[in-house]
């Protein structure tokens, strides 16, 4: 296998980068464009453009299409971030080692610009030219469903009914499926609409997503536990301390990472049976997920 | 002419309800679906449906495509109402006659609503059939820079940053081209891409709905000062007790009056130079405007 996985994220991150730059806050107002631009750039792992990247190559994809998907992909998680942050949900003030948007520029900006943000990732989908009317209807399809209230959004709304709660294996799963879960899979599904992919194919890739998407959940539990918050660049141990179900709470710590180990071979076992051939960054991405530090 | 408006507009709001009330918390989480529904059912007069129909039916537009505009259009007009109305922002307990939604159901379902209400507008847009793909993306691109930060979202945050400020009439006028004149203009332009028109019809199209939505605003200042809350369904008075700036209290009563004749004017000489004939509903909507007494 001669990929490279180092180079090609870097050629990801730097794209997203660069594009996100260019849109976000512009022609907006300075008030609005500042924490949007704040709560977007230069922070963040990029690991939604980078499964949108990897599957849309996995496809043959077209690369305009897959750069657009990658950051309205990356629209939707900051904006979430932003609101999830505020007072009257988490009520966190720190992020990727800075001061949340709410702390940086008052609530009622922090409110407006995730506002903006969401919108702003529905423009990026559908420019005047350069991606096919009937790719960015399907993209819009994707990302509506899953930022809305049947994924993320849903997902958010059990959480927060969720606290202080015993929930079931099968209730935490479902609530992460919707929070977490949704708008990976998106990725990957986003990935795979800017390309040809046979029925089979997209089968096993939302097998793949889904594995990938509850593996992603799972280690952050662990981590929450076992890195401390220099190394996350957020609040360690927060979800404990909230009294928040999580998966290292419900099957301990051990089992947890079991768990996530098996869901990466589930991930694998997908990409074997989907008839693609270029899946090595899809590969990658699995393996990155299970073995990341923070 | 032989149009009869009331029948017409009682025609548009059964079908709005409608399929609002189907698509509003469809296999959405409870603690979720309920503040949705209750910000979106049952209330508002439906201007921008009322809009869609009547610019879609002047172009012999296709109605499920229409019916999809004027719901999404509802929906993003519904969410930034709930947003608008949080502690955070504008702080009001009271809207269509009842408590608020944060005021009911809490500041964070409040928050998680109105962004699925969001999410939920660009859903409406993009079934799965029903709807052409190049009419899907091309209301897609209309609603979300409507709605973004060039559009709604950027007019709330000048708004928000004006509190205060002797603003001139041309900074009051960009506010609210983009505060609210952008989704009204977005629900004719959005009307006309479920349809057919040329060019001479979309540009005097715009130069209606760019008056229709300034007129809009200088009623609303209007009747913030002569309605009581009643009336208005929500606290009248409100702008002038915040000391945020209007048009009553930049040019005087009688002077926004006559603004909003002339803007009526305006709209009127723009249907007739069209060359579209079917525009019997966009003509009554326009003296709705400036004969509104709520």
């Amino acid at each position: 296998m001669d990929f490279d996985f180092k180079p090609w994220r870097d050629q990801v991150l730097a794209s997203t980068e660069q594009a996100l730059s260019v849109w976000v806050g512009h022609n907006t107002p300075a008030s609005l464009a500042e924490p949007m631009r704040y709560a977007v750039l230069d922070g963040g792992k990029r690991f939604r453009p980078l499964l949108v990247h990897a599957a849309s190559q996995a496809v043959g994809g077209q690369l305009e299409a897959a750069l657009r998907a990658a950051c309205a992909l990356e629209l939707i998680h900051a904006y979430s971030l932003v609101h999830d942050d505020m007072p009257c949900m988490d009520n966190d003030v720190l992020r990727r080692g800075k001061p949340t948007v709410h702390v940086q520029f008052g609530q009622a900006s922090a409110l407006l610009a995730g506002d903006a943000l969401q919108a702003l990732a529905f423009e990026v989908l559908t420019p005047e030219q350069g991606v096919e009317p009937v790719v960015q209807a399907r993209l819009c399809a994707l990302l509506s469903r899953a930022a809305g209230s049947t994924g993320m959004a849903g997902g958010q709304a059990i959480d927060l009914a969720s606290v202080g709660l015993q929930l079931t294996e099968d209730q935490l799963r479902e609530m992460h499926r919707l929070k977490t879960g949704a708008l990976l899979h998106a990725s990957v599904m986003m990935g795979a609409a800017c390309g040809q992919a046979s029925a089979q194919a997209h089968t096993q890739l939302g097998v793949y997503a889904d594995a990938l998407g509850l593996a992603f959940q799972v280690m952050d539990d662990v981590l929450d536990v076992t890195a401390d918050s220099a190394t996350l660049g957020k609040t360690a141990g927060k979800d404990a301390a909230n009294d928040k179900p999580t998966y290292v709470s419900l099957m301990g710590l051990q089992a947890a990472r079991d768990q996530a180990m098996s869901l990466h071979a589930r991930a694998v076992e997908a990409l074997a049976r989907s008839g693609l051939n270029q899946t090595q960054a899809l590969l990658a991405l699995a393996d990155l997920v299970v073995h990341r530090a923070h």
